[in-house]
């Protein structure tokens, strides 16, 4: 039997107003966790979500990390721990959230004040933060709220772990996930991470696969210093002659990665996997539209969305070193360092790929014959992730959100990485689960950052009857 | 008979505290060209260099050119245009130097303050334009003021041409060379240029080529605005994918351009010339110590200073709009602007150059087959130079050499371009000649510029001589 949520929905659609004041609070403490200057606003945003939880009834942990690596000055802001329920009769659920936001200026071309939370008569509520990630964070708080006014019972004992460093590398989380995995999370039955976007602007959708990234350095040197071309050019090795020949025997035009060995790497696509792509509620129009071009490497959606979660790319990023600016300058440089990364799929393992990669490098270079010296190496490297969308976890999200938007979810995976995702499934062992609020619009880290209202308000009940929906699963 | 010049040289080495001076005083005003705030300066310092030659009796015109190409607030500083003696009975030799300096910072590295002359214990001058290129332009005027006090007749009429933009593009100069060849100018016999070094520290050169230059732009295009490589990497086609492929597509690590026809334009080389290059005062130790390395493309002199001199030669210098700095970013740049540029030599006209350039990138980006889109385009161009040495003005300047240092001096060619230097052949239709002053250790342009003592004074006496001999030479 479903759980019975309409109370809970009418509560959250009449506290609708006092959830996005609360959001527009959140929005005003400009907490830029890579601006040095802002840090203590990332603490205030802190101590304010602390004291929303605790004036619900949560008990709450401001656990302090120490020094900012590099910026011995600096003190990291705090991972709010909090727990809400210790029912033994009921699951726990760990979620995640941060409550830092990406930098924002007026004059980077936001059309409102970017920490005054504006909603236009679209519903569109424009704000840093209002999407990545004080919305989905806020929508737990709001979810306990909801209850209590509901005078509904709280279905789950929730853990949570709310940190303050996402948007600059999360730095000290890693070590607290694995230090406190047998301590205060050794409860989670399962973790819920809403930190992501629904693939489309229509329809919610669940995500249990990540790629991965190997990230890599060529370095190429010559010359002592940089070079005049008029004088040295035609007497000497330049390393920007070799690093474009090392680089451009890297991939394909067509995006096909010419590094031998590592389409060995990949899992072959079943059939069965290949029927999946059909449904999904995706258009060519929908690439086409955020490129703002038809550069599209394949013609058709499935190819696409294969290319962007299920197989590896390699991307060129740039060169340091070289001459960058505009105009014209003559110059050989010295010392250049060729930037590329691979984006990585089940079964790629960091150290496979990464010996595959030096050794074609290397092999690519010693070919060349150039007197020059060819230093390829990695600079950091992140695994792929795939969850089981089997799990109790995954079931329960998609009856909640067929509950709420009325549409059975996509089932996704997504290109880039949430490197915490896999630090909370290595460490706990627990089902990971990665449940969006917002949705693919909403221009997270650019200008005019934005979540619609519906999305918001939706969210706050979706969360909630995931939690309904969790308590109800049988074991799996 | 060779000219008698004891005198002179004796007068020379008198005034040479009082030469050094002036020197001192030229250095102290920093005519940064480059620099808004220092126009004043640069002014100042066309003032000084016109009163000095007033003083000793040249006719001088401060020519104004106009407000400065797209800094329509700026006026652009004034040539210097002069004439010492007009009678009809001698030779007329035009002569051209600038009296605008490189930028300096004492916190750039220098070792003493780069608008103090500050002469060390081995008699080098350090100082900002010492040998670029105030002491060659006091040169002159030094020239002039010790025949006077020598008592001695000035062998020639001499036209002088200074400006005070040559490290900013020379704005506004060519045409003024262009208006004034029938004019001022009309007069000139043969033109000599002091703005370039001896290809080493211990021999004298004469120099009679410059390689020209024809730099492009190849931009390649996709999305519309820079992508995540996480959401966006095996989706689209990567400009930066195509533009490694394009640029790999143009030299070999060797130094040979792949760009098909570009050879076949290349003056042969025969055997005569070959054989000049086993004299030259150069060593493979020479170019190793330039490049603070042993990556050089040749292992024998004669082949390191035709790839200097008298090949053409191809380097890539660096790619706008991709990612330059340090670290990491998993960008995938929008669009991207390889640069790059080829030293031309006889005979490779600009025009020719450029139609297999553009052929042939069209046709490698075509054959990739990528969706983006591909623009290669001409930055600018400027054209080699080659003057006949065996013109009265080079041996004349010959024979002053070999007074004045006891020894020939080495004919050159120069990898770089000057390209005032065809801009007065052109206008003017008479033979140019490079003859410089300082040493290859001079570091014009970087930190720690200098002139040494030994060649500011031998110099003076250089040009005085050089004049002698001018006036002494047959018609050839």
């Amino acid at each position: 039997m479903a759980p019975q949520l309409d109370n809970y929905f009418a509560t959250v659609d009449n506290m609708a107003e006092s959830f996005i004041d609360r959001l527009r609070k959140a929005v005003a403490i400009p907490s830029v966790s890579a601006d040095e200057e802002r840090r203590g606003d990332v603490v205030k945003m802190g101590e304010f979500l602390a004291t929303e939880l605790r004036t619900l009834g949560a008990e709450v942990e401001l656990r302090e990390l120490g020094k900012q690596p590099h910026k011995e000055h600096l003190d990291l802001p705090p991972v709010i721990l909090a727990r809400y329920g210790s029912s033994p009769d009921k699951r726990t659920i760990l979620v995640y959230g941060h409550y830092d936001v990406q930098p924002a200026l007026k004059e980077d071309g936001w059309a409102t004040d970017p920490f005054t939370l504006t909603v236009d008569d679209k519903g569109r509520m424009y704000g840093r933060g209002s999407t990545d990630d004080k919305g989905p964070v806020l929508g737990w708080v709001n979810a306990i709220e909801a209850h209590q006014k509901a005078g509904m019972e709280f279905p789950v004992n929730l853990l949570m772990c709310f940190e303050g460093m996402e948007e600059y590398g999360s730095e000290g989380l890693d070590d607290l996930i694995v230090e406190e995995a047998p301590k205060f999370f050794k409860d989670a039955d399962a973790v819920c991470i809403s930190d992501n976007y629904w693939l489309g602007t229509e329809k919610p959708c669940l995500t249990y696969g990540l790629r991965g990234c190997n990230y890599y350095s060529v370095e190429i040197s010559g010359p002592a210093q940089d070079l005049h071309s008029g004088v040295f050019g035609g007497t000497a090795h330049e390393p920007m002659t070799d690093l474009v020949k090392v680089l451009g025997s890297l991939v394909d035009v067509d995006g096909n990665i010419a590094i031998p060995g590592i389409s060995d790497l990949v899992a072959p696509l079943t059939d069965e996997e290949k029927a999946l792509y059909k449904d999904i509620a995706f258009t060519m129009d929908n690439l086409y539209e955020s490129l703002g071009s038809k550069t599209g490497l394949f013609d058709n959606k499935e190819r696409t969305l294969m290319g962007r979660w299920r197989f590896p790319s390699l991307s060129v990023h740039g060169v340091e070193g070289a001459f960058s600016a505009g105009g014209a300058k003559t110059v050989i440089p010295a010392k250049v360092t060729g930037k590329f990364s691979i984006r990585t799929v089940p079964n790629m393992e960091i150290e496979a790929v990464d010996a595959l990669v030096l050794a074609h490098i290397n092999k690519v270079f010693a070919a060349l014959g150039s007197k020059n010296t060819c230093k390829p190496y990695l600079q950091h490297a992140g695994k792929w992730w795939v969850a089981s969308p089997s799990h109790w976890n995954f079931t329960a999200a998609g009856k909640a959100v067929e509950h709420v938007w009325g549409v059975k979810p996509d089932l996704t995976r997504e290109g880039g990485s949430i490197p915490v995702t896999l630090t909370f499934e290595q460490a706990t062992g627990k089902n990971v689960l990665l449940l969006p609020m917002g949705s693919s619009t909403d221009a997270a880290h650019s200008v005019n950052e934005k979540l619609d209202r519906k999305n918001y308000v939706e969210g706050i009940k979706l969360l909630g009857a995931y939690l309904h929906y969790v308590a109800d699963e049988p074991m799996s």
